[in-house]
């Protein structure tokens, strides 16, 4: 399996490429060569097949990136929601110009005489607007409230379209917020949602800028990577044109992932300070807090961890990873 | 109200211009000049105010397309469905960057200081997907099974955000079939539909590529031109994030349509031919049949006429200007 994540330096893809390389396995066949490409070029890290590391735009994806024979593209690459919403021109270049990039990518090796590629899309939460009361089902319409959604709905079509004319066979996962991020906070509307649960392990103050009844539907890293990697690998001949799938992620509340902090760690949650934020709230407020996720579930997609082993695996896979990426040890 | 038509040379655009020229007003304001823009310069209306006729391409939109202090665009220009289907280059820069670039004409007026305009688009049944049996809600999900309808539905996602952003006042109609088109056949999946009516009453003989059971959701376009024309002057401030509305057209079948064709004029459907044709049927099959229209209803949109008042329309409308453009009369 020839293998290349774009948006390999940020933190899916390399969550996804250590599983890779320590796996050397996708769906029971070897990995036989994996490239990553960024906009920063990507840490490679060691692997017992050939590893690329590439610096690069999205919207002009170079041939090394794609090259001939390329079986699986992870297409993580993306502007975050506060991001688009902050920068129309740069969410509507990356986010829509880069997936068009992706499809001529696939057209190339397809014209080439190649099979069309597996591409694994990340699509989010963000597409869909609801209330806080909703549990949406699969065929729920996306009326996406902020850029960031509008673009990912827009290009999940553009993509389903590409797999129904054979440039692709793609899967793209609207993956629910992603708890709990290592790094600082970033410009992602939800990076409160990590933060809340990050910043205290790491023994310092977060924001929350929504109450605590406040719902949310998240995933762990690690079942977003055995997501990504099952999308990877999985049958998709029974998926007809819808491309799309929500994963079965955690439906819970900001008080209960608080609760879970401090049942792993007590006392944890008192480093959270209430300050509300109308313009995050704006935006997570619109997302859905529940899914069905029926047609996941029957795809074989795995469901969710408790919410205490979501705090465990944070710190076990990444708590000293950023202590020392932050300075806050040596 | 200035009022521009990008696509002002096609079928619909001209209708709409003839419209604004004869009457002189939209929604109880006078209009004061009409700019038309398409790929060659539109035929210029006589009218009592100025008419401006502009010939390029929608994905360079020039500033004079869309002048300070346009209250209403008509974005009607754009690649049709089989021809989308034929050339994915072709209907990803026209249906996709067009769209764009009318964003971005709407984002110059606002910065500038002008009002976000409104601007009235045309999707289609054809970003949706059902069976023959199937009666769509409002809330149904567009699953396209064709490139047109994929970038006219990626295209409305895109138009929604931007009016959410302020760059604009939206309302997509997503049209019916429009029957009885003038003119020749063209490269649309659905110009059957008309040339079955159309032809007939010029004479001439027509080929059918589906089963007169085939269900179709048709509408006039004298009552497109009405919807279309509703959509630039309604008040939608109650329309929420989810600016797109499929109108209240006519549910009927192929059989009907040549059943009205014969009370209007009788054995006039002996000159259609039995043809299968599975590429056609196969891209017009995926049409839904019906909607419920439930929105558009309720938001003032005209039902539709009966199906012989749509041949007699034709019949008034159309028929002389199609014998003359075909040199069926001198």
């Amino acid at each position: 399996m020839n293998i290349t994540i774009l948006g390999g330096g940020g933190f899916l893809g390399r969550k996804i490429a250590e599983r890779l390389t320590r796996e050397g396995r996708l769906g029971g066949q070897p990995v036989t060569s994996l490239t990553l490409f960024d906009i920063a070029e990507p840490p490679k890290p060691s692997a017992a097949f050939p590893v690329t590391a590439l610096a690069g735009d999205v919207v002009d994806l170079p041939e090394a990136a794609v090259p001939a024979g390329t079986d699986v593209i992870f297409h993580l690459a993306a502007v975050v929601s506060a991001q688009a919403e902050a920068d129309y021109e740069l969410g509507r270049r990356v986010n829509l110009r880069g997936t068009d990039a992706v499809v001529d990518a696939c057209r190339r090796l397809v014209a080439a005489g190649g099979r069309p590629p597996r591409v694994v899309f990340t699509s989010s939460v963000a597409s869909f607007s609801a209330t806080q009361a909703d549990t949406l089902p699969d065929e729920a319409k996306q009326v996406p409230g902020n850029s960031y959604g509008a673009q990912k709905a827009a290009a999940e079509l553009i993509l389903a379209d590409a797999s129904r004319r054979g440039f692709m066979d793609v899967v793209t996962i609207r993956l629910p917020t992603v708890v709990v991020r290592p790094g600082r906070p970033n410009k992602a509307a939800s990076s409160f949602f990590s933060a809340i649960v990050r910043e205290p392990l790491l023994g310092l103050e977060a924001e929350l800028p929504v109450p605590d009844t406040f719902g949310v539907w998240i995933c762990s890293p690690r079942r977003a990577a055995d997501w990504l990697l099952h999308a990877a690998a999985m049958d998709t001949s029974g998926m007809g044109l819808d491309r799309s799938l929500s994963p079965p992620g955690i439906e819970t509340t900001v008080g209960n992932m608080l609760k879970a902090l401090d049942s792993v760690q007590p006392g944890a949650s008192a480093l959270v300070r209430r300050i509300t934020d109308p313009t995050i709230a704006d935006i997570v407020g619109t997302w859905p807090p529940a899914f069905t996720a029926a047609r996941a579930r029957a795809l074989g997609f795995v469901p969710h961890e408790p919410m205490e082993d979501v705090v465990r695996a944070f710190i076990a896979d990444d708590l000293e990873a950023t202590r020392r990426d932050r300075g806050l040890i040596a």
